[in-house]
Order: C-alpha cells, then sequence, then structure tokens
C-alpha cells in the first residue's frame, strides 16, 4: 500500500547558494516545502573547509536548523539529498558517475551520511572528463533535475535537449535515458558581474524590469552580433544617447548574455524534443530566445528536482513502494 | 627655427584610471616622460562630479601635481590634454567631433582650461550617434592615439583598422585621414571582472604567466567554439581534471576573450593595412589571435598619443614650426 497524504520522504536540493526541501507523501506528493536558503557558502562560512569533520557538523547542524522538526515528527523517515551537498566541500563527497551514464541509479548509487538521529543519503553527479585538452565538465544536482523531468516526459526514447538556466547553465543532452554529453555557460555569473561591478553597472540606475529592453538586447546578440563584448558595451552609448533607460541596462544585458549563449548552442541542438527546467523568469527569457532559432522547448518548473528524488528514493529502494524501508 | 632640445609642449594623455604626462621639445621628441596615475577617477575621488567649480580645482590640482614644476621652469610652455580630462567628469566637457570625422584639428576644435599660471588645452572626443536602434560610440583619447598613429604609418590614403586593447578596446576604421567608424570591445573589463570575482577568480590560486595557457584559451575561442560563456568557464574544469595549472587560469581566460573578440572583429577588416596599438604584453596577446586569421598587423607603442599630441599642438596653432604660440 501507499501512503497517500503521509509523510515518506525528506528531499532535499542542497545547492551552492540555495537549499530547497520538500517533505513528500507515499506517491512523491510535495506535502510541505521550504527554502531555508542554507546552501554550501553559508553553511560552510567561517569553517575550515578541509577539515572533513568540522564540515559534516557544520552540515548536520545546517540540515538539522532545516528539517529537525520533520525527523523529531517521523523519526523513520529516510533523507534524501543532491547537489553541492555532495561536493568536496559538501556533507561528504558522494563522487560522480561517469557519462554516458543511464539515469537509473542502484541501491549502491547513493553515499549514507549520518545525523543525530539517523542518516542522510546524497546523489552523485555526473562526470564528462576533459579530452584531448578540450574541457569536460562536472554537475551536480542537475542530474536530479534530469530524472525527474524524464519522468514528467514519459520517459521518452528519443533524444531530449534539457536546458537548465542560472548562474552556471547547463545544456544536457539525452538519448534513451541515457545523459550523452553536457555543458556549462556561465552567462548568469557573468550577468552578476556586470550588473553589480564596472561600466555597466556605473551606468544603470534603479534597475527596473523592461521586457522591451530585454528583446533589443536579444535582437543586438542574435545572429550577425558583434560579438559578446562589443555587444554588451552597446548599452552604454544607447544610454547616452537618451535611446536607453539607465533603469534598463540589465534587461538588455540579460538579452544580450543569453542571446550569444543561444545562439551558439542552438546549432548543436540537433534533433528530438528541447525542454527548459528552471525559474519561470528565466525560462521565459531563454524560450524567446530559442523561438529566433525556430526551436519552441517545452518548458518544466524546477520541482522536477522534487520528483527527481523521489524516483531516485524509489530505484534505490531508499523509500520501498510500499512502507519505508532504509539501506543499511 | 626648431627649438631640437629644448622643452616646446606639456602634453598629456589623462584618462580614467592612468595619466602620463610627456615634456616635448621643438621637434616634438620626448624630453621626459612621467606616469603620475592622477586618472580621472583619482582625481575626482571625495568630490561632487556635478559641481564643475570643484571638478575644475581638482583636475587643476591634479595637474600642477603632476607638471607644476615643467610650469614654473618653462612659463611659456603651452599645455594640450587628450582624455577623459575632456569628459562631463572632466576638468571640462571638450565635447565631441562626429564621425565620419577629418582627423585634422583647426584652431577652434579645442577647449582652454585656466590653471594659476596660464592655461591648458582639451582634446574633443569623436562621437558616433546610435542609428536605427544600433549602439554607437564614443572615443575619448583614441583620437589623439590614431593622430599619431597615421603620421608614423606616413598617412596612408589607403582604409587602415586601428587596433587599440585595453579595458574598453577599440577598433577604428579610417579610411583617407578620416575616421569612419569605431566599436568599443569590453574585454579587458570582462577579464578583470571574471579574474577578480565569481568561480574562476576562486579556481585561481597566485597568478602565474603561462602562455602556453593563453594559446589553449585562444584555440578554445577561435573558430566553432561554444560560445565566450560556456568556453570561459571550461577552465574549471580543466583544473579540476588536473589539466590546467591553477595558476594559469587567468593566461586561459584572456586566450579565450581575445579570441572571441578578434574572431568576431576580424570580418569586419575589410581590404587595407591592420595596426595594432596598445601596451606591448596586450599587442603579442592581439598580434598571435589575428594571426589565426590570416592577418599580420603593424604593432605601434603608446607613445603614438605624445605624437598626436605634438601634431595636434602643431596644427591648431598651440605650438607653432618656430617658437611658441598660445592662442586667445
Amino acid at each position: 500500500m501507499t501512503d497517500v497524504g503521509a509523510p515518506s520522504l525528506i528531499a532535499l536540493d542542497w545547492g551552492t547558494t540555495a537549499q530547497r526541501a520538500w517533505l513528500l507523501d507515499g506517491e512523491g506528493t510535495i506535502l510541505a516545502t521550504r527554502r531555508p536558503e542554507l546552501g554550501l557558502l553559508p553553511t560552510t562560512a567561517g569553517i575550515n573547509v578541509r577539515d572533513a569533520r568540522a564540515r559534516a557538523q557544520a552540515y548536520e547542524a545546517a540540515f538539522w536548523s532545516a528539517c529537525g522538526d520533520w525527523v523529531l515528527a517521523h523519526p523513520q523517515l529516510p533523507v534524501l539529498a543532491c547537489g553541492m551537498v555532495g561536493s568536496a566541500q559538501g556533507w561528504a563527497e558522494a563522487g560522480y558517475r561517469t557519462v554516458p551514464a543511464e539515469l537509473r541509479f542502484g541501491a549502491d548509487a547513493l553515499l549514507r551520511v549520518e545525523h543525530r538521529r539517523g542518516a542522510a543519503h546524497l546523489v552523485p553527479g555526473l562526470r564528462m572528463p576533459s579530452q584531448d585538452g578540450r574541457p569536460g565538465d562536472v554537475i551536480r544536482g542537475e542530474e536530479t533535475q534530469i530524472v525527474g523531468a524524464l519522468e514528467v516526459l514519459g520517459d521518452p526514447a528519443e533524444p531530449v535537449t534539457l536546458i537548465l538556466p542560472g548562474t552556471h547553465g547547463k545544456w544536457v543532452r539525452v538519448d534513451n535515458g541515457e545523459v550523452v554529453s553536457f555543458a556549462t555557460a556561465m552567462s548568469g555569473e557573468l550577468f552578476g558581474l556586470l550588473t553589480t561591478g564596472g561600466i555597466l553597472a556605473r551606468t544603470t540606475t534603479e534597475p527596473r524590469r523592461d521586457d522591451e529592453a530585454f528583446a533589443r538586447g536579444l535582437a543586438a546578440g542574435t545572429g550577425p552580433s558583434r560579438g559578446l563584448s562589443t555587444e554588451l558595451f552597446g548599452a552604454r552609448p544607447l544610454v547616452l544617447d537618451g535611446l536607453l533607460d539607465p533603469a534598463s541596462v540589465p534587461d538588455y544585458v540579460s538579452g544580450v548574455l543569453i542571446a550569444d549563449e543561444v545562439g551558439h548552442a542552438a546549432s548543436t541542438v540537433g534533433r528530438g524534443r528541447v525542454v527548459l527546467c528552471g525559474t519561470e523568469d528565466l525560462c521565459r527569457r531563454y524560450a524567446t530566445a530559442l523561438a529566433a532559432h525556430d526551436i519552441v522547448p517545452t518548458v518544466l518548473t524546477e520541482d522536477v528536482a522534487a520528483r527527481g528524488l523521489w524516483r531516485i528514493a524509489l530505484s534505490t529502494g531508499l523509500r520501498g513502494a510500499s512502507g519505508n524501508h532504509v539501506p543499511d
């Protein structure tokens, strides 16, 4: 029997800056969501990250602060976490699986860490080794979003390109349930650097959302653009000439950056479905940029991470289809 | 008669962060060079830049600190300055000339400002207006470098592309002595932002010059690259995989940025000579990047600014071919 409505799994997407925690029922439905924001950086602030014991204590305390009441109310509940919590600066190093990698996780895939009233289990990341001097890449947390996204899509056998925009956005190629390759674009970080320091930040007054400025930046960065570092600077003469509101510079910059990223990656998409997965605002921006390349993506919400964690909990036996089951 | 060896002009290239001052003789030869580093930012630190009087006082004090002894020793010497000193945040706003613009400056082109023992004269910038929503651009100081560079090149009638790399690098198209168009690439600023903040800065240990890492970044950013924001991030997996020294990340990043800038701009170069003008280190990097596009540039030093100031002093009558001549 399944426990519809009864708490069944504590699931965490635990990244560098953010942290999200869900209480899931016996069918993986979200009963409660929290955003404690105790990501890797706030969790490890002030401790020596090379001291594994200090790190484990800091993560256990952060976990307890975020979910301790859930554990006390439901002592037998398994805990599953993905993201940077499993990195070398995380609770413990959960390792990587090397692509091409199936998205089926067996019982031995997870890393178990102890907390004061039981154990948490960490999902390993994915690794694409550098080859012939060309950079590879690593993923942590996105592998779980992909597992959730593929379930929502009905586990298609045909190729899928998943785009997960963010500070370090990912373009992931999946074929027949296997992650074949992926790449990271740091457009989100560039946006942050450019809008908080340097000449464009100094050209900006109190930012205001401006979809038309975004569209203009997008147009400047699309097609035969003069290159990212030239088109980005273009925001400044537009302001000096009175043709762009200083409050709209960030949206113009966002348009230029996303157009350049999408313009380069779109040619690598190949056949199959394109899926966008992220915040509503970023998905809207990337969908607009993709439209210029005649690509119409399927848009999923960020909560696919909760679905992915549920699915991994099932396939690893951490959460049996009937009743709780904690391995080890 | 010309005063060979006798001080004849105080010339300043006065930019945002840096300031260079030269004492020139009656043939424009450099007698002395100073780098007082009293650029716009240090000069205006702590004053209200909207207060024209406070600004004028701050610039006069900075000028006096840099060159006061020269003025006292040679009271009749004319003073000519180019760069941000003539901007809205400068000593006074020297305005812009609109392209296409001849590079011959008449007597009325300069703006006169008073100092306690005489006057200084400011060179106007160049402006390319925004058109049809496409960003234009402005130049201040580079117009003077171009004047000097063209003299060194023997005032060619055929088209010349001048590349002036830096924080905000310029690509300038000159035809028959006229500046036809120009564009700014902010690769230098992006380099600064990426190597002082964010994930790549955190991936770097104490930086060390590494020409091979620069060449590898150049190769990653050249040709069918995956786009700037993806290739930049590539430095991190290379370090994680032990294939790039953490101390060499800045040179890799420099290679990726310059390759992307040059790759886009190279297609716009068209016929005519290509001239590089800047610091020895930046010219070497850009020349390497240009070689991948079969472009062999003529390389000039930064001191062409002194030559340009001398030439403008002559054409405006600020410094006559024989003896001193101060207009107004």
